[in-house]
């Protein structure tokens, strides 16, 4: 336990990010803005964290719009809401003792109260604290529902998986590839290619960049996928999925996780749809909150799959409040590889 | 059993339709050819069949052209494929006997010649002959697994149903009442709400054609589901389909039926399907012919359903097979209510 952990040493003040305005079309820097507040008291059935860690993720954009998303929308004004990771430092609360090392939803601020709602306790000599916000998180459960209970590949199958350098779709790989399938992935660029093919482990990769057309795109998934996708973990949605759609075998599944293409240039509307029809197929989106239920047996599968040398859990860190707003704006640029982070101190 | 089961009887010559040429555009009846040919011989193994009644289906469209449809393409000059019910009239086959009344694929035309295989012996004490075309046959078990196997909806649920006054649409409209639900038709046209309300009891029916909007039909659809849709049957797609999705539920299914849509003169493109990940739908393909194990179930329960006066088995029908064309083109224009049949004699 560093000097953090003593209440003595708690600053006065500290900074938080809040929502100033709604983005019209695009969102950018000046949406955001930086406030120092004072440090709240800590009343009785109340913790103080200080956060280590804040996970930056694609929601988070649509929440900054009024009615883009699926999640609530973002309160002008009010912190930015966020994963966070870090310790407590002073507790009033009999579940929490100073020290202890905590995953939360206390937002885009160095520091938080909580009431234990939605505060987990997690253990350090297991994985890294920053582990908890990706791999063992939001992140990684995201990709292993998808995968085990919408894709549901078995030995031999060959999957899909777009934005495969992301974090999300990085963990889907190794899952599918654990599984001893054959896995596809699309990202943008030959970086992030390599990436997936020689640190994933995926059998190939298509960079979509330089395609021209949706047609293209459908062209290269027939070259990697002779016999038809059998599963399509996506996270892109529009262009990307259309491009998918003739390319899914018969009786192919669909989990529809994102849709982060909605934040490029390329259409998002569906022209080859009919085949869900003509293949058979199911698409079915999902969102891990809706699964807290399963959450401790993906903790326990994936945290396995660590331990054997199966899962690598890479990370891109911002460092300091002032950058996460630059870093969550990169997400939809794409410029992270892995779990995007921000670290605090 | 008539004059027509004895073997002595058969005439030297029957009339089959063909597919004379492939529709660029819209299928007219120009694209069809009426024959007359020579009776078969009946072979060790085989049985011929004097046609009764030709089931008319929206995939038979499909299948006009080269590539557009689930369904392999028809061969030119070939008889259309198709269901028809009938009966035995000359057998060297044990497992049938003259004057039998079966069910299979022989196609558009007045007899026809069958080694058993997909040939099914039906029992006309149990319902009329038709019926093993319609609400036991392809039409009625389409609708028993969309509702039992996709939709899957429990009483107090709301029910959508696109094509509801057609004949799958109309099984499904009962089937989803049978389970206490709420049901909300869409049809084209007084008349066929009238139908789908009065006649099968649906709660609501919407008539799609005085709308001018997307939006309106989704309007339309939120008056009468008020909580949003839980479950919707569709056999459209296109415009009434990316209609529906802001109206379902949470966890909303929807069990993707057909694509009558496509024959229209409104878009097929869909720009609301963010709400499949948004509200965390399953959409999902299907075909009765990949279930083949389920059909006994479904028609057993079908058959229960008709005993328990809880479903009404409607019938359009067109007599001779020069009728044929019109009448699967009257399809594609809703002229139909309930099943199309064909009425040979």
């Amino acid at each position: 336990m560093g000097p953090h952990t003593a209440t003595g040493l708690v600053p006065e003040r500290y900074r938080r990010m809040v929502l100033a305005s709604r983005p019209v079309d695009k969102p950018d820097t000046t949406h955001f803005r930086l406030e120092e507040v004072g440090m709240p008291g800590v009343a009785a059935g109340q913790v103080l964290v200080r956060n280590r860690y804040l996970s930056i993720d694609p929601y988070m954009v649509g929440r900054m719009y009024t009615t883009q998303s699926y999640a609530a929308a973002q309160a002008l004004g009010e912190t930015m809401v966020g994963e966070t990771a870090g310790h407590v430092i002073a507790s009033q609360h009999p579940d929490f003792q100073i020290g202890d090392a905590v995953v939360g939803a206390l937002g885009w601020q160095e520091y938080g109260v909580s009431d234990g709602t939605n505060l987990r306790r997690v253990d350090e000599q297991r994985a890294p604290l920053s582990a908890y916000l990706g791999m063992l998180g939001m992140t990684g459960v995201t990709a292993w529902y998808g995968i085990n209970r919408i894709c549901r590949p078995v030995e031999g199958d060959t999957v899909l998986v777009s934005a495969a350098a992301g974090a999300v779709g990085g963990v889907a790989v190794q899952l599918a590839k654990a599984k001893g399938c054959k896995v596809i992935g699309i990202a943008g660029g030959e970086q992030k290619c390599h990436y997936v093919t020689r640190v994933l482990g995926a059998n190939a990769c298509i960079d979509y960049r330089p395609l021209a057309s949706k047609e293209a795109l459908t062209e290269e998934i027939f070259k990697h996928a002779v016999d038809g996708v059998d599963a399509f973990f996506d996270n892109v949605n529009g262009w990307v999925l259309d491009a998918a759609f003739p390319a899914m075998s018969l009786g192919g599944r669909i989990a529809l996780c994102g849709m982060i293409g909605r934040y490029g240039n390329r259409s998002m509307q569906l022209l080859s749809h009919h085949f869900l029809l003509l293949s058979r197929l199911t698409a079915q989106g999902f969102i891990v909150w809706d699964h807290v239920g399963e959450w401790g047996r993906a903790v326990d599968e994936l945290s396995d799959l660590m331990d054997g040398g199966l899962l690598r859990s890479e990370e891109t860190r911002a460092f300091g409040i002032e950058a996460a707003p630059h870093a969550c704006l990169g997400l939809l640029a794409g410029k992270n590889v892995g779990k995007q982070l921000v670290q605090f101190y």
